[in-house]
């Protein structure tokens, strides 16, 4: 065989640019998506009908987008049509030229397939990982395969500080005047367990800085940022934090709002559609935000229990040595409060219902009292943390914030700053789940109370999730309701009704 | 809070389906697609608009799709609007009633959750993944998360057992009549390195059976199906292999096309976007194909080098053995044979340039000399190994069926069974590389080697690829051609070009 003369390619070069069409397409997962012709000239001279994914640039603005194929009609010849997402990122108007070029070989995946055959990373390669996700690089893919490898193989001490600084660089960073930034958080797991717009009403009304960000769900039917934001605004910028933190001494804000930590947002999302939190992305991805929203005395709340996400003392002292121990690296101080986690704190899960429960605690008036107690557990560990109270006198003085009623006060204000105080909605459709027989409720599982909650829409449908009417170790009668299911479409509320059915036990209720 | 009145929810269900519409959407990556209004009254009584996957459904048919939204003018409302791969999969015709459910929550993941904590699988839990898998109802960062989890905790001998059997138990299965059914199998890595149409031409001229189904490309530039089928089809049915190996002995087809391993195509498929291929998915993937076939007698090919996929003495052991040991759980005599992989095995890399080593090797014409011995030493391990000659006497007996030219004659024969013989297609772009210096040819980086030729566009632009001009350890001058770069788009030359020039030295040359 011989070698044929060899043809120039310059000669051969067609333009690279297409116009930009909006499709109005969004989707749950990655919504970073771009349709073109199959038969579109562009994408023939580019080879690109074999590739998965393209760049595309318009001005200053690049993204990595899925490609789609079309033999339809739209977009039409010329034109590259463009997903939501991808439309606001590339800031373009229809008819716009846009750029396409193969994507370039990102090469910070080598050190992802290293981890995945087991090697362990250093600080640079995380370094360099978490910058290409932070700019949104990543397939789905690889993404899964990045936060699978850091499971199954899991992070050493060393990896963990490697991928918590890279968090913290990829984002913004907050600082605050005074010596003394207070920050709490729970590693979750537990339904309800809403302490935190609680401790902060208390901490701010006795005097301390919480400028407390918070995350929406990870695996749960509600995270802080989607309970606090059926009471009031939560989608705030650094500029609107820092008012809200200058007037009233803290914040319960959405911390993807201020991208403290932009690549755990991305992992965060991956994470969800997994189900998996493991205990390495779990410390970076706690403390990256606390590090970045300035925190100097953090607090973390472990709920133990056999169906919480920390289910026995062991795993709680592994989890809590890594926190404590990342978080000396960057000179941040903690203290681990673990607590109980057998069931739910509070009586709502989801949403609207939790948001229930801490006006409930915080107007002084009954139904969750375990909520109420909890809070002022955290909030007292706090204050001795900060040098506040002396040791052993933090719980008292919370307690009393939230018995006179100032922390109540505090809270209201707080969300009038933060853009108006507002009524959690009430779910159309309810369902009642009924005791089969009396007997005394010896155990809830919250693995599968949590999926109810979640197929019934939490928390993406503010309203829907689950209502209590019981507490372990109480007597139930036969025909009484346990709980109640939430939902605002039907089609959601037969969904979670099915499984929560269907799928064994829930309560334990012991025979008559 | 007071518990509100249940409202029923079958007064309020509405229909659930929708009129099926044809978008003519492809992707290279995951293309199970539907997409439907925002607006739509199904997505809101159903609750769909935060979900990434739906459940359809059109008389027999079912799939699990990912879920766009559109707010744009397609589809209409009450239309749901389908990808190809989901249109052909739901057999349905415009306006058609397709029913539309939320996925439901596959029991499999928590298998793959346990196995992404670093858990051990049992035989039960690979058979539900991969029954899951095959029927494809995984979304891409499912499928990641089991391949990685598997690669970074690496499976042992029970669970590759385990995985293996669930593979083959989701497949096609093929007998034959007689004790003896020869198969040959390389665990690729190394570029070129073409033997099996060589071989099974070798095998079936001297009267063995020899029914080869070959994989496409999973890393690699070209997989024995991509090449063979420049030269003829290779999509053939179980009824087509039946009639080839019947008239013939052997025939070279696509395995993908015989389905005897449905899920292990789908996770190749992930495995290529990550760029690995981990020991234990490699056994299942190769044992279970070859169980699948009906095969008896079993060769292995493992190149060893520096830049192959298997890399040192210890690396080939250790794949040997697995190999081995899971082999004989299935009853499957197994020779495990070690061969040279510092440089590519033949001058082609990429579907028509190793196409056209193959022909030379078979009409005995000068220049892949290299790939000639190597398919020798193979096809006569393989007579060794299935007591058609004693051994020692397996080389030279290959060598004679491919100097007479009994094998030539009976790869044409094979060809024309499989549906005619054609030409391999010549690139329209081609670049060559150039040496900097003279100097002799020291060492050849594969792995870049086999990016440039992907870059380049192979497997799917069947023409593209890399052309080797010098051996190793042999010199060469400065200003000459080490290889030239094909393409069939300009776009895809200057991608690999850029990379070869940019990526380090592909070609090692000592000083003058």
């Amino acid at each position: 065989m011989s070698t044929p003369a060899i043809e120039a390619t310059d000669s051969e070069s067609v333009a690279t640019t297409l116009r930009a069409r909006r499709l109005g397409l969004t989707a749950a997962g990655n919504d970073l998506i771009a349709v073109m012709r199959h038969d579109c000239p562009v994408c023939r001279s580019e080879g690109l009908a074999s590739r998965a994914q393209v760049s595309l640039r318009a001005g200053d603005h690049e993204v990595v987008v899925s490609l789609l194929h079309s033999s339809g009609d739209t977009p039409a010849p010329g034109e590259i049509g463009l997903s939501e997402t991808a439309w606001h990122r590339l800031a373009v108007r229809d008819g716009d030229l846009v750029e396409i070029a193969h994507a370039q070989p990102l090469a910070s995946l080598s050190d992802v397939r290293r981890r995945v055959y087991g090697n362990r990373l250093v600080e640079e390669a995380f370094s360099a990982i978490i910058g290409d996700i932070a700019e949104r690089r990543y397939s789905d893919v690889h993404l899964s395969a990045f936060v699978t490898a850091c499971s199954a193989v899991p992070l050493d001490r060393n990896e963990m500080v490697g991928l918590t600084k890279a968090m913290v660089d990829v984002g913004e960073r907050l600082s605050w005047p005074g010596a003394v930034i207070v920050d709490k958080h729970s590693v979750g797991g537990l339904p309800g367990n809403r302490t935190t717009p609680i401790i902060v009403s208390i901490m701010a009304a006795e005097g301390l800085i919480m400028p407390k960000t918070s995350s929406r769900a990870i695996t749960s039917p509600a995270g802080t940022a989607d309970t606090m934001e059926v009471l009031a605004p939560v989608d705030l910028d650094v500029a609107a934090i820092r008012r809200v933190v200058e007037r009233e001494g803290g914040c319960i804000a959405w911390g993807g709002g201020v991208k403290l930590s932009p690549a755990d947002d991305v992992i965060i999302g991956v994470e969800r559609v997994l189900d998996i939190d493991a205990v390495g992305q779990m410390v970076a991805s706690v403390l990256s935000k606390k590090i970045a929203a300035g925190a100097t005395h953090l607090v973390i709340d472990i709920p133990v229990g056999p169906t919480a996400k920390v289910r026995s003392a062991d795993a709680a002292d592994t989890l809590s040595t890594a926190l404590t121990s990342v978080a000396e690296a960057f000179g941040l101080h903690t203290r681990v409060m673990c607590g109980p986690g057998a069931e739910p704190i509070g009586r709502g899960i989801g949403p609207a219902l939790e948001a229930e429960d801490i006006l409930a605690v915080l107007q002084g008036e009954p139904g969750a009292e375990d909520l109420a107690y909890r809070a002022c557990e955290l909030a007292g560990g706090l204050f001795e943390l900060a040098g506040a109270t002396p040791a052993g006198g933090g719980f008292a003085r919370a307690l009393e914030s939230l018995e006179s009623g100032r922390a109540w006060t505090k809270f209201q204000r707080i969300c009038e700053a933060q853009g108006g105080m507002r009524a959690p909605p009430v779910a159309r459709f309810q369902q009642d789940m009924i005791a089969p027989h009396s007997g005394r409720l010896v155990s809830i599982d919250n693995r599968k109370l949590a999926t109810v909650a979640k197929l019934a829409g939490a928390p993406m449908a503010k309203a829907a999730g689950v209502m209590l009417h019981n507490r372990l170790h109480h007597m139930v009668e036969a025909g009484a309701p346990l709980c109640t299911i939430h939902a605002e479409s039907p089609g959601e509320l037969d969904y979670a009704a099915a499984f929560a059915v269907s799928d064994g036990a829930i309560f334990g209720i012991t025979a008559e």
